[in-house]
């Protein structure tokens, strides 16, 4: 059974913290919902579309008297937002984010949140798009979606249950996993796809061609390259924060472009079309279990 | 005026040849539409489906008497192809194709087809997915897509224009450039993005936790790793005969990643920031003016 919670403060306004305060609204969980975000224009338009009750000026006001927070900023900003509330948090206040990175996130709340650090429960809703803002939340955006949760050691079960009964009840899984695992994992399958998306895009951009270039690139760039269209801000914060583990799946896709440049270069058709088979085997079959969730 | 076709020949009735023998039809340009390939079973469902109306058994009898032959096979099967058809073509067919690259097709072509060489239009269709066979065959899949002619000095300029208004009445547009421009600009933009996409699904599936890593890949994933879900065989024959053209721009696109690999080694937010900023932008600007099309 998920509490209701009486105030819900919502740091971070856009897409993520916005289609948060959609569902929990929906599901029923949450007498009053109010947000706070850099952006003015933004909360006045997550106001004006009730998708927030009340658009406080201040951390303060933000999180006082509030039993539950999230904070939805890209992760560079967590440091500070959580100074920021710290000081002004309930001593019962349930904590939680949506930051895509863990080990970071959970070593600045350890720092920042002190004693409410075990109320702290990091987590990722694995949901997005490249849209960025308010005015991209959808109610359903967590629908049927993951939620890794990575409790560390000094997290309350009754904290990490409370969440996860949370975004079940807005309509998602939830799964934990260690920070370690979850940054690895997600170098692996996000963040460095991210990384390839917005290189090829920009070595595109840069040639003397690029015009003609762009004319002619048709849906299978348009699929590749639609997570270049993501925020910048947030990209940059989630590659410092998950440098090394990005390095690391990076210096593996180095590895595997120069093995098919190499095979390109002996002409070995055979290779080729075999490495193709697996790689095509494996998306259609992950593709073909996805659609059957 | 597009001349109406007696019989059109379509020699590999897959997503491609099968898409287009359904466009023709509808179009009102073909009083008979006969097939032929390797495939008996996807040969048998194209003539169940009405796609065409007869399913030849040889080369002969597909393309004897047609005033119109397509060549819609991967293509590294161009040439024998060609050779195969080539003793059967009436004096005047008109011959075109929808390879995927140009200059070897063209080659290919001055070599199996003599004296038929000036009636043969190479021609590009941008348009498919990475679903193969007659099943997958659509009526609309060239309808406002672009059609890439690569007619070389030899190609008489009548043959030309009927290929073009074909495609016209279709619904396609089309335009025309050299094989070499062809070919330098499909590298960039679609030969060198699926190795890549080949490359990521591969360089996954081959780590020892591939499991868990499939088990958390998202909506990103799924959209940048789409086209490796295409035929591996036509990507092995792209490869090799675009060799040169994708060579260099997959080392465009190391020294590319390099950078990036560079700006994250020094923690330089700042200029990753700004890559992605260029790279989102491009991006978004492209599809912003593809969706006012």
């Amino acid at each position: 059974m998920c509490p209701v919670f009486q105030k819900v403060a919502i740091v971070g306004v856009g897409l993520i913290g916005g289609s948060f305060a959609m569902a929990i609204r929906k599901a029923g969980l949450a007498q009053r919902i109010v947000g706070l975000g850099r952006s003015r224009a933004n909360l006045d338009f997550a106001l004006q579309q009730g998708i927030v009750d009340e658009a406080a000026s201040d951390p303060a006001a933000a999180v006082s008297g509030a039993d539950l927070v999230l904070l939805a900023m890209p992760v560079g900003q967590m440091g500070s937002a959580m100074a920021g509330i710290a000081p002004h948090l309930a001593p019962d206040a349930l904590i939680t984010d949506a930051g895509s990175t863990k080990q970071d996130v959970v070593a600045l709340a350890r720092q920042h949140l002190t004693q409410h650090f075990p109320r702290f429960v990091p987590a990722h809703p694995i949901a997005g798009s490249e849209q960025t803002g308010a005015a991209a939340a959808q109610t359903d955006l967590y629908r049927n979606k993951t939620v890794v949760l990575t409790p560390v050691a000094e997290t309350e079960p009754r904290a990490v249950r409370d969440v996860a009964s949370m975004w079940q009840t807005c309509g998602a899984r939830t799964i934990e996993m260690t920070p370690q695992q979850h940054d690895a994992v997600f170098a692996a399958v996000s963040h460095l796809p991210h990384l390839l998306s917005f290189a090829l895009v920009d070595m595109i951009a840069s040639q003397p061609n690029h015009e003609q270039l762009f004319q002619f690139a048709a849906s299978g760039f348009r699929d590749f390259t639609r997570i270049a269209g993501s925020s910048p801000e947030m990209w940059r914060d989630i590659c410092l924060a998950n440098r090394d583990e990005i390095l690391s799946q990076l210096r593996l896709y180095q590895n595997e472009i120069a093995h098919v440049q190499a095979l390109l270069e002996k002409n070995d058709g055979d290779a080729l079309a075999a490495l193709f088979a697996r790689a095509s085997q494996a998306r259609n079959t992950w593709a073909g279990k996805r659609s059957a969730d």
